[in-house]
Formats: C-alpha cells, structure tokens, sequence
C-alpha cells in the first residue's frame, strides 16, 4: 500500500490549488478572482476545442495532460501575473522549478518523472505539443477579458504591445486564431480596455 | 469564422461552471464549497494517478475527457447532492439532458456531437471507461472527506450504508481501492464521521 498511499497524499495536496488566485475574474460569479484549478480546467478543454486550428500536428490528449498539470507547481511558488517585470518573472522561474520537485516528488519514482517531464516541456515549449499548449494558455485570458470590459487588462492599465508581445507566437502556430486575436485587440482599444501604445 | 465564434462562445459559456457549488468542502481555502469546474479539474487528474489500479483496460486519456466534461450540464441543471433522494435524482437526470443538447449544442455539429456521447457514455456506464470516470468521481470525495473530518458526510449526517453502495462497485473495478475504502469508512465511523448504520 506504499505506492497508494504516496499518490492519495498526492492527490490530496492538489486541492490547494484551488486556494491559489490568479489576476484573472470570473465575470459568471460576482467577478471574484479565478483560482488556477478551475483555470487549468478551462484551459485544457480550450485546446481540445480549437484543436483543429494547429497548424502542426499535436496529440491533443497530451496537450491537455499537459494543461491539467502546468500550474500545480503554483501550490509552492504562487501565481505570478502574465505582465509582471522581468526580474519577477526570473525568480518564479527558480521558485517553480523546486516547487515541481517537492510536489511531483510526492508521487512514485515512475509518476513523478513523468510528470516533471511533462511539466518541463510544456516550460521550455520546444515541442509541438508545448508549443500548442502555451498558445492555448495564452489566447484564453484575452477570450475572457473580451468578454469582461476589458477585465484584468483594465485594472492593470495593460498596453496593446505586452499583449501582442505575449500572443504573437500564435501566428505561426495558428494562423487563423491570431487573426481573431488581433482583431479583438484593435476593439480593445477602440473600447479604452487597453492602452493604445 | 462562424464555426470558431461557436466554439468561442461555448468557451466563454464554460465559465459558468465556475459558480455552480457542491456539497464537498475545499478544506485548504478556509472550507468554503467547491465549485464543479475545479472539481473537475481534480477528478480528471485522479483518474489519471490511479490508471494502474482498473482491472479493465482503459484508454486514460479518454477516461480524463470524460471527466472534464462530466459536470458541464450542471451549468443549466445545478448540482445535486450524490445522497438526495431518489425522485430528486431521478427529475436531474432529465434536466441534465436538456442541458447535454443546450450547452453541446452551442458547438460546430461534429463536436456537438462528440460531447454529447461522451457525456452519454458516462452517464450509462456500460464501457469500460466510463465504469472507471465514474468509480473515479466517486472515490474523491470520500478522499476529501477523510482529510477534512468528515466533512460534507458530517454536516448532513450520511450513514456508512449509504457511502458503501456508493462506492461498491469499486469491488469489481478495481479491488485494491475498494480495500482501500473499506478501511477507511470504518476509521470513518469509528471517529464519529458517519452514522453508523
């Protein structure tokens, strides 16, 4: 039973995930804050759905293997938002990494160096499968702030070029999708949602 | 781009699955409910650490879609308690497919189709993927049940008759977690968690 009981205490420390608030809101639920559970949830049915918009082959069921696991690393080194300051950004990276190791190293030797590497090529996104993934990751905060008056673009004064900085990989990955990207930004700001520079 | 407007509307319709709460409490966030999109999020997971314990032959990747998309009918149909009465079940069950064509049905007709026999299959139980999806959803909450003092069991006095012809056929599925189960709804009744009855 040690091998079961290593992957319950697993399972168990997944559930402070869902205590882990990311800037993002949900506008169907007072526009309280989203939480990364619910986000990976959504995140990894998003890229089965607009599946058929990668241009490079990609196994969709490991893509959203790969998007149910991308932020549990968060349990340890928290959320850190998409637009923060490079120096920032640098030490999550670090924090993130030992956060990996402590966490997926609750689990068996096997399960656990799967999902480290998993979790590393989604990190690293090398792969078509990582690439895809992160596109996917990238395009739903904007869908949601679309929808939301602009959302946490708005509270946070966000400029029209971090967000095209942070999405413009999709045009090479998905060139129809960064059409509609771009177009919604262009209404963004027209809306005053962004900041037009 | 009328297919992917579908399909982004659908995605954005997702949201709402945000605010649809549980009874199963989310100890690490100050014990407020939990909400079904993130209960999701987990089960999937689960499945997927627990793979090795199906007797049956699974697809795994198949089994952890089913379970992304197991509980979006609750957009419409809310959630019901797993211990309600039967005439309360039996009324959810209709409202659930109402749901399965409204809320699928938001999608281009190849997907709508695809969800709404996947979900189909879930609800019937009668493949070897589904028996495991539903085993799976209903082995979690007796997991956070256990962590969490009784938890949702506790606060609306369940008997330990009621949790074992839940969860019993789990003895057939998968025999090491119906052990597993056995033991810890005894350790539950004996520390006053479930009516012993």
């Amino acid at each position: 039973m040690k091998e079961l009981n290593q992957q319950l205490d697993f399972i168990i420390e997944l559930d402070l995930l869902k205590g882990i608030y990311r800037q993002a809101l949900v506008k169907s639920d007072n526009n309280r804050f989203e939480n990364s559970a619910e986000h990976s949830w959504h995140i990894s049915l998003t890229a089965q759905i607009l599946h058929e918009y990668a241009v490079e082959e990609v196994n969709i069921l490991r893509v959203m293997s790969m998007l149910l696991i991308h932020d549990i690393v968060e349990i340890d080194a928290g959320d850190m938002f998409a637009f923060s300051d490079k120096k920032a950004l640098a030490e999550q990276e670090d924090k993130e990494v030992a956060a990996a190791i402590r966490i997926f190293g609750l689990l068996p030797e096997k399960q656990f160096l799967h999902f480290k590497q998993l979790w590393l090529e989604f990190e690293k996104a090398e792969t078509a499968d990582a690439r895809f993934a992160k596109a996917i990751d990238r395009i739903l905060p904007l869908l949601q702030n679309m929808r939301n008056e602009g959302g946490s673009w708005a509270r946070h004064n966000i400029k029209k070029s971090q967000v095209i900085e942070r999405n413009k990989y999709l045009e090479r990955l998905s060139p129809k999708l960064w059409l509609y990207v771009c177009e919604q930004i262009d209404h963004a700001v027209e809306q005053g949602w962004l900041n037009d520079s």
